[in-house]
């Protein structure tokens, strides 16, 4: 129904996490009444994200500047001894702002869903291994959700790191804050019962 | 809009937890559907309950029986050391679907908000601390919902039982099984991450 | 985990309309904390409504008195031109709400879903004949919800009153205010254009 | 927390229709997993798009192409003595997709709230004029969003078209498809009962 140019940039907008065709049509209108200005400041910043950008050697987080490290993992106040292994980079800053977590991070790249081959493939298995080995490293904290996938997630890291002979965590489950105990789940009331203090 | 009695039975049952007009119409056309039989059932139990049922002498849990005690409460496999404190009756079949706990209950009967002086009336606190005097009882466990009001009650009760020198603990909190941590909020993260093991 | 007569009572409310075990359970909490004056006047309530409430012997609207028609069905001042078919009983008040129509109405007791035979025998179909028959009446107006089981009930009274060559209408479809026409589907919004005015 | 530039980015995508600074960040990490010449191929196309989509100078539908004119208002078939006046583009492809309308369209650009002045000063109100002066045009049909914003316009709208004394409508009212009478408002209702046929 809309011309050529429009259709495919819907399509391209269609692809972006949460999209879905009708957003995308929103966002093609948004970009066709925007200055041609305001439209070069976009493409500028797209096309600069990818060659500025790169990723933290150690963690995966992606940055930018010259160093090969990210402010995180080069900054000498972090607990050196923890490593928070994430799965994704938009879970760093929800933990990074309960102010309770001074380690690094790791971020692994997915979840394991039924211990596919083809998932276990794209994870960051053998380099979280590598770090994992380094001897100043204490405690890692697989903070996976707490959901099937993150689950199995948990299991399947927890048997590859196993070797290493290391203290492994997961988040703790209970009650969230604002929620009802008539309406919890009987794993997490458990939990929570489990966790009292 | 409807005859009397009808209007009349509407506002009965709006006045049940939960239903609004709308609902307690619908409960008045479901009855007037029924037989006479099934009514006279509906009203026979309703009587029936009122007389046969009490509540337990110390927990406040309503059962029937020639007994003080509810099933719970004369059980002599229940752990007398712990005493666990809920806000109201339909709490406590949660808990014990988990199955994690083996203690006795005490029903509090609400939640005080802000302190006020008639929430606290309402609630059974006098009671409380007498089941709470004795000596058998090491820890009292404080299950009230994790939420504003859940949370005053503790501080309160933690107050009028500080006196008693005894362990006191609320229900652990953390991120409820099948929620991400990205949308997690961050006291519930920061529970979690306290609470990892 | 409730005592047998709580148990029975939660039984009994979780078949009413709406009403899960967890609601019906609140319902006899509630009940057990009425005084007995409370509780008496709930179960008179509920005897009486079965003896004293009637239905209109035209439209099916439960009432209450010694005459045989309902107060809308005696009211001299209402259209006798028109009969709208509803539903259920509580279909009638939003629609008298309107004050958009003076007509009669007719509570047909269900809906046909594929035409089923077992759910044709449910609804009161020879009744409504027999008042469709009436020269009086000029146009029936089938007022069903907009749904599958309506267009199907509707589908089916249509072809059992054709016979009776009389004026036979449906609710108007379009757009419900504070609805938006990118989220209608093409249906509504057909019946949107068509309708306009 | 992000770096500079993922920051900007975020900004950048938060402004976005119906994007928050959360999902803003997903759209960045989602860039960052693509290839140079998927990036490439997405800031072309943001570029192309300034470049090659004009306004239609009759509708100001967006569209690519020579012509003067949108597809639909060069399509002799269309009916000329009908103009939709709509909201906005999203607005066009759902009343096309009805199949029930042959006329031509009009973007109107926007809604106005209280009748306030900046809000009129937004809409081609002028262009539209002109082109409803055109004695080809016989109805006008309105199909701004049953809403207040969109009644507000519809009453803004009659008013500056009433010196042409044509035919102006608006979508009808009524029932969605799949509603329940019982949960109308009594203004959706009232208006399927007029519309009734």
């Amino acid at each position: 129904m809309y011309s050529p140019l429009i259709q495919k940039l819907i399509s391209i907008f269609a692809k972006f996490p949460t999209v879905g065709p009708r957003t995308a049509a929103r966002f093609v209108f948004y970009l066709l009444k925007l200055s041609k200005e305001e439209i070069n400041e976009i493409t500028q910043s797209i096309s600069t994200l990818k060659e500025k950008v790169k990723f933290c050697s150690f963690c995966f987080q992606p940055f930018e500047g010259e160093e090969e490290l990210c402010e995180i993992c080069r900054n000498p106040k972090r607990d050196k001894s923890l490593l928070c292994v994430i799965e994704k980079e938009t879970d760093l800053v929800p933990l990074e702002k309960t102010h309770k977590y001074q380690g690094r991070y790791f971020i692994l790249g997915g979840t394991v869903a039924k211990l596919k081959q083809e998932d276990i493939k794209n994870l960051r298995t053998e380099e979280l291994l590598k770090r994992a080995e380094n001897p100043e490293i204490q405690e890692i904290i697989i903070a996976t959700n707490p959901t099937t996938e993150g689950e199995s997630t948990v299991l399947y890291l927890e048997r590859i790191l196993k070797p290493l002979n290391k203290k492994i965590t997961r988040l703790g489950r209970g009650l969230p804050v604002g929620s009802e105990l008539e309406y919890a789940d009987e794993e997490t009331l458990g939990s929570a019962l489990e966790g009292r203090k």
